[in-house]
């Protein structure tokens, strides 16, 4: 690492971060897209959703190599994304580029390819089908004039219903998706999408569930090339990223219903960890996951209520917590838990419209 | 970082590297499938080339949340594949989990999704099809008993290039697919896989494009669990990663033809950086990439042939150069550089088999 403006660690408020690090070159044009969305469902009068997925890169260099990251395939984002569109909401999508997407992250290239159940269906044996697309070839051969492409029937049914929804959901106008890569895009990007939906009032639900980095690396401090090896070890010092969700709750959305997430790899951190987010910064949930059990167990931990399950902190806040399950057992029927979470959250957030 | 066992940074060759690091616990399995598929391929006669793609990454943490990872979408790798398929050789995929695979990259679910070019041919208006598709349902309704999916026509004839020949791969049984994730899975498949190909001699060819770490945390000195936030700034010092390309030449596969690749972001620095590493490890060719213009312009460096373009080192060792460019024009034809790099490869590695 080159030393250069001494910045002092962990000293960054939300303030001091917008002031020293720099806007991403495309967040202009990204924010005018949104409030285009946000327009046009406020005349449908539709709930919206700015529903947050996957990790943010922490970059090591200027001309990007390497960078630290943090473990997210977007799995909870695009699955409760689709949960949210089909209870209506309009959902402002905003993930890290590349990871999973509502409906085509059902179709992961490693795990179930699409081009496995695609079949050709000609006229032809298909051992010279194979000789003819060998090698390859943009012409199809004169013997295979009019080939059709045709779905294999054990996947047909599932495709169909994924690929209407998907159809609907491009026709009625409720999808609207940004991508980021780094932490700065994230960060910079969050402000601008929140202070867009602050007029929706209580009707935005902010749903965090990117995995978003503790740590980075001040413009200031990075290498603007890659860094050399064989000049012994690497040492890296981060800075802290600021909280932002505390600005987030109190003064860019204040009348907003925000949910965020915590995940743990140690089970005992998650209430206390949680409790002490919602202390912090006074919002309405916060998710906690044990990164292990995080498909088929969360908890949602909330501040007071009258539920049955609830504890008084020495501090004189009350929480709740609220556990949902789904059996994990190989022959159980397939269910994902964001359906759950989703309809829980949902009736939340009616209840906190209703007394808004 | 807990202080645990002192280990002297950047002292690990590759011997104390394997001896102290632990191995991923599905490498027997894989190495099995892998001498399955060399097996049948020296029987039909072929040419094998193991292709490395993607980037690797470090764990930060034993229950990993934070890992250091490589830029690396695993574009060159896995359009290289595809071109090695073509010129008849069998291959062995060896790529990061989630980053592109030959055939299927031409579908990125980001930039290309094929459900954007999928359609539902029913006899049905298509704003009824809309509102019966909406809530999700898997049941088709009865009124749309029997849709069709098609394809767009102006998608037809390329997805109809790329699924025959993906289909005539797998009948061929040319393709072999295997996936790491992190460094230390990445080194102990490369080092098993090239002790299975040694029997192939100078008809195994190694293009290592994978983007693999300099740096790593050795197991000793890990956190166990997620590192946590709200003390301050974060320290990580890092060993280097033994070079096993050394070995891999001199040891594991002595009569191989081994390509390797060198990206760098300022371009004085890689000629200078190539020549280093055919000094340092005497291989075949060294593929020098320059970040901004990988896409558009390689250059392959190579010791000593009778190649007009070439300089004497003061070691009196003879290199030449030779780059390879497409035009970059957005006017100009869709072509890509991969297609140029594997056939001089080709050509240069059957050269290496004649001598041999």
């Amino acid at each position: 690492m080159p030393n250069t403006t001494e910045i002092n660690a962990t000293t960054f408020s939300a303030e001091s971060y917008f002031a020293t690090q720099p806007e991403p070159p495309t967040l202009k044009a990204d924010i005018q897209g949104v409030s285009h969305f946000i327009d046009s469902q406020i005349e449908k009068g539709r709930k919206v959703v700015l529903v947050t997925s996957g990790g943010t890169t922490v970059p090591l260099e200027l001309n990007v190599v390497r960078f630290l990251d943090n473990f997210s395939a977007g799995t909870r984002g695009a699955t409760s994304a689709e949960y949210f569109l089909k209870q209506g909401y309009a959902v402002i999508f905003m993930h890290r580029q590349f990871s999973l997407q509502p409906f085509s992250r059902n179709y992961s290239h490693s795990t179930h390819p699409f081009l496995d159940f695609l079949e050709i269906d000609a006229a032809l044996p298909s051992s010279s089908t194979i000789d003819s697309a060998y090698p390859y070839s943009n012409d199809p051969s004169p013997s295979a004039a009019h080939p059709h492409i045709t779905v294999k029937t054990s996947e047909k049914a599932a495709l169909l219903s994924v690929l209407r929804t998907y159809k609907a959901v491009q026709a009625k106008g409720t999808l609207h998706t940004l991508t980021f890569v780094t932490v700065n895009d994230y960060l910079y990007l969050l402000r601008a999408i929140s202070k867009e939906m602050k007029q929706l009032g209580p009707k935005a639900m902010y749903y965090l569930a990117a995995a978003v980095s503790d740590f980075f690396l001040p413009r200031q401090k990075m290498s603007e090339h890659k860094i050399q090896s064989g000049k012994g070890s690497l040492h890296i010092e981060m800075d802290q990223v600021p909280k932002v969700l505390k600005p987030l709750v109190s003064e860019w959305v204040p009348a907003g219903f925000v949910v965020s997430f915590k995940l743990e790899t140690d089970p005992a951190l998650l209430i206390p960890k949680a409790r002490q987010a919602l202390e912090r910064y006074g919002h309405q949930v916060v998710i906690g996951n044990d990164l292990h059990h995080r498909k088929h167990r969360v908890v949602l931990v909330s501040p007071k209520s009258t539920a049955s399950d609830r504890k008084i902190l020495p501090n004189g806040v009350e929480y709740e917590e609220m556990w949902i399950e789904i059996d994990s057992s190989p022959s159980a029927p397939h269910k994902e838990i964001e359906e759950g979470i989703v309809r829980e959250l949902v009736a939340r957030h009616d209840a906190w419209i209703k007394r808004a």
